[in-house]
């Protein structure tokens, strides 16, 4: 197995991308080489660009090349309503759930084992936010429903209570289209002390 | 679901890769701009470098930014055995069976429905270099187990049945490891009709 120099740099290099391997690095480089050079050279491109361009938003620090992101910039949505969540990419899930208040994006979860306490994911900035506002009335919690996510979500939940603010977690219970047999069991307790009176 | 435009780019640029969806290109993109953005510039510079610096292989035609690829410019290499393959990544396929000869570097395989006929995919450049060369004894057709690699290979067993040349073809048969319930009949087929004495 002998590449040239340039290829083995532009394999290793792909490496980088989150879920790709030795083989999928190879069969990537080589489809771009042989098949799709403009495309390798648009990838370029587009990541030069990015990776110098993109910063984070002013007010909820998701990933943005402008000082505002475009939910941010929306005059139309509710400022009543604030949603923390860990990352950039949550904030593309909650968008799917019609979901049109604002978002704060702290950097992770408290995970004190890694030396990550509640300023180096932005919690100050975030009680910053939410006083500068000043009309928030609802701040949902969608951290991820993990050990840490639950612990990070309760700190805030903590700190919001002296504030006159209802904070709110998300439900966890059973996801449509499951089946209960293969559900956890921590997942379905949820879903048992969490159940509503049907309405009809 | 809006992302600024930078990222847009990005994530439509990622998706030329192959095998990379939306989904995966946008948790590249967002990775990449949170956690890796030096692996991210690295990955832009590589990128260029091989789309702009990279070409074929003189004699073999593989993928290589020197005049020579490391496989023919090796001169420990026996000159006398031509394998001959559909693609570079199954050159580099072939290497790990411990093949030292020389390769030849076909663009794909014979595809008349889509125009790919012997000159499209650079059979005469094959016959030049075999002139050339002059050493070779045994020309080793290892183009995929195909109808079309098939096809390819007895297109060109036939070119050289005139010329002295030994053509073979690498053998068919069940893989390494498999199970004979599991495996097709076309190639239990070819496992049996190609069956060798055993030599104790």
């Amino acid at each position: 197995m002998s590449f040239s120099p340039l290829i083995r740099q532009l394999i290793d290099a792909l490496r980088t991308l989150p879920g790709v391997g030795q083989k999928t690095a190879q069969r990537m480089a080589l489809q771009l080489l042989e098949r799709d050079r403009s495309g390798g050279s648009r990838l370029a491109l587009a990541l030069t660009q990015a990776m110098e361009g993109v910063g984070h938003c002013r007010l909820c620090r998701t990933l943005t090349e402008d000082d505002l992101c475009p939910q941010c910039a929306d005059m139309r949505r509710d400022d009543t309503l604030l949603c923390v969540v860990e990352g950039p990419m949550d904030v593309y899930a909650v968008e799917q759930t019609g979901y049109r208040g604002r978002y704060f994006v702290l950097k992770g979860h408290l995970s004190p084992l890694d030396g990550l306490g509640p300023e180096a994911i932005g919690i100050p900035q975030l009680m910053t936010r939410i006083a500068e506002q000043g009309t928030f009335a609802e701040v949902i919690l969608a951290t991820n429903p993990t050990v840490e996510g639950e612990a990070t979500a309760h700190y805030i939940a903590q700190l919001l209570s002296n504030k006159g603010l209802i904070a709110s977690r998300i439900a966890h219970g059973v996801p449509l289209g499951g089946e209960l047999e293969l559900v956890d069991g921590g997942t379905l307790a949820h879903s048992f002390s969490g159940r509503r009176p049907i309405t009809l």
